[in-house]
């Protein structure tokens, strides 16, 4: 993995995965004490960075691989990302779904082209399934996180993030990064690496899925004890990649954990001074800049709102304990 | 008023206002059975697009002219334009506000360094106090739509629409504004008859308070019934401009007009679909794109959101009923 690589990405990504804004307001500020500016990559094409990635894997196959079709094991933001680049290269998506995940994803995954394959968790076997189905029809597997393509994907936002510092006066930095198998910090961290070696990649993660955080900690992978049963679903992961882990121990700061509660909040803050809607998995970053203030340095910090793919009613829920 | 006036406007807000993202969504398309693009205005510096305008009005204010402090007369958006517009400038604003406005928007002006004098609407004469205060501070009185610097600045978002419809493929749609005295429509279509003259502006307006559709129509200006009781409070006026009136009649088609429950409805749809929060009279424009598709011609419409300064309190009860 290089800054070449992210720089190709970009190529293939351009007029196709949107330059999302890199947001700020006063109140924000005054809460964390610093300069807060948000990198809102909900409104990223199917509302969460995880196009990017999808994007650019799909974009690089050999076009008579390509044309045979992908599959993706997924059951929420990668899924969608996948099914929109597949659709829009004129292929087709499989994607392997939990029969009990969320009936709006699997809704809408089927509703920008993709098959959904349901699986029952505890009597199936997802990856016999996919091996099958891959076999026969010769589809090729894009991997949610640790896969070079992906990773390079998802650094693209990093770039974007150097050039919006810059044009906003911020040389040095912490960019708090939302994190689950770590393909969107260490592709960011990289890009930051080569554009912007003032700015510093963190984790961030809910507490008791923490695996990032200990495996920085620790200097090895560190696992979650469980993996299901958070409201931040999208950045829930068993541990950090093979591929992300090394990048990571590499270029990036120590990990930020935030409550669940403090997440929901930063979600009603986004919604009433940032005008965004972001889900609580892609809320943690943002809570780390306005809650734990003095886990960061300097007079400016970075926070990727990295998804928006959240239930009316879980929005609804937080904006009756947190809104004003 | 003229294109250069526009132009000199986008010049003096270069690196101060965003250029606001072009979003879209399949899922919308569906709805609509075109593309749908929307101008994401909510996520303009105070949440609306009248930064744009205040910015433009107090930039270009002689330097000792605009040491002595401006003035505004509003119980919204435009109070907090003047605000932060007046703050960035190391100048005083005063913001003459109804003492029953929402309080949230009191001390959101308060907040950017305002300050608000409240008056009673049943008892007091607004103008008087505003006449007052300026004759003895000689401040500098910033209109919220009949002024041309104004116009000019919310003109710029028409300039950026020209750029983003393009590098979209758009060369022929409806541009649907949402309108209240017309500051915001007269200045999209001075800049898109320049810059894209295949887009054509149309205002958009709820039931009800359609003064601006039923002036275009008689060919003079018309007034509402009232000025109050709609949740669309953004874009309610009492009638079209002195000056906004000629342009949008020489530029603009035919009006549209959609109920509250489809605004509320268009609400919804940018949350769950475009990740961003819009306030009722800053939804019209979508909902007009939406739920009146045989109303515009052609395979894509742009609808501009136009403000984002909603309680949370309405946006629950929207979720509520639309949510799924």
């Amino acid at each position: 993995m290089n800054i070449d690589m992210i720089n190709a990405a970009a190529a293939r990504l351009a007029g196709h995965a949107r330059r999302t804004p890199l947001l700020s307001s006063p109140f924000l500020d005054e809460i964390a004490g610093r300069r807060v500016f948000v990198k809102a990559e909900c409104l990223q094409h199917t509302g969460s960075f995880k196009f990017r990635g999808a994007w650019s894997a799909v974009s690089a196959l050999a076009p008579e691989t390509r044309a045979k079709g992908v599959i993706a094991f997924s059951s929420g933001n990668h899924a969608q990302g996948v099914a929109m680049a597949a659709r829009a290269h004129g292929t087709s998506a499989v994607i392997i779904m939990p029969a009990d995940a969320p009936k709006m994803k699997i809704d809408n995954t089927a509703a920008l082209g993709a098959e959904v394959v349901l699986y029952d968790r505890a009597t199936e076997d997802r990856d016999a399934i996919g091996d099958a189905l891959s076999a026969e029809r010769g589809l090729t597997l894009i991997k949610p996180f640790d896969e070079p393509l992906v990773i390079a994907g998802q650094g693209t936002t990093g770039l974007e993030i150097a050039e919006q510092a810059r044009a906003e006066g911020v040389e040095a930095a912490d960019v708090l990064v939302c994190c689950g198998g770590g393909g969107f910090l260490s592709g960011i961290a990289l890009a930051l690496e080569a554009n912007a070696p003032g700015l510093r990649p963190r984790p961030v993660e809910p507490e008791g899925f923490d695996d990032v955080a200990r495996s920085l900690a620790s200097g090895g992978i560190e696992r979650n004890n469980r993996t299901s049963g958070s409201l931040c679903d999208a950045i829930i992961t068993p541990a950090p990649g093979q591929l992300t882990f090394p990048i990571m121990q590499r270029l990036c700061g120590s990990g930020v954990v935030v409550s669940e509660d403090q997440a929901l909040q930063a979600m009603v803050l986004a919604f009433s001074r940032l005008k965004i809607v972001v889900e609580p998995g892609g809320a943690v970053a943002l809570a780390a800049a306005l809650f734990h203030p003095d886990k960061s340095e300097g007079d400016a910090v970075i926070a990727t709102a990295s998804g928006g793919n959240v239930d009316a009613d879980v929005f609804r829920a937080a904006l009756d304990r947190f809104g004003t």
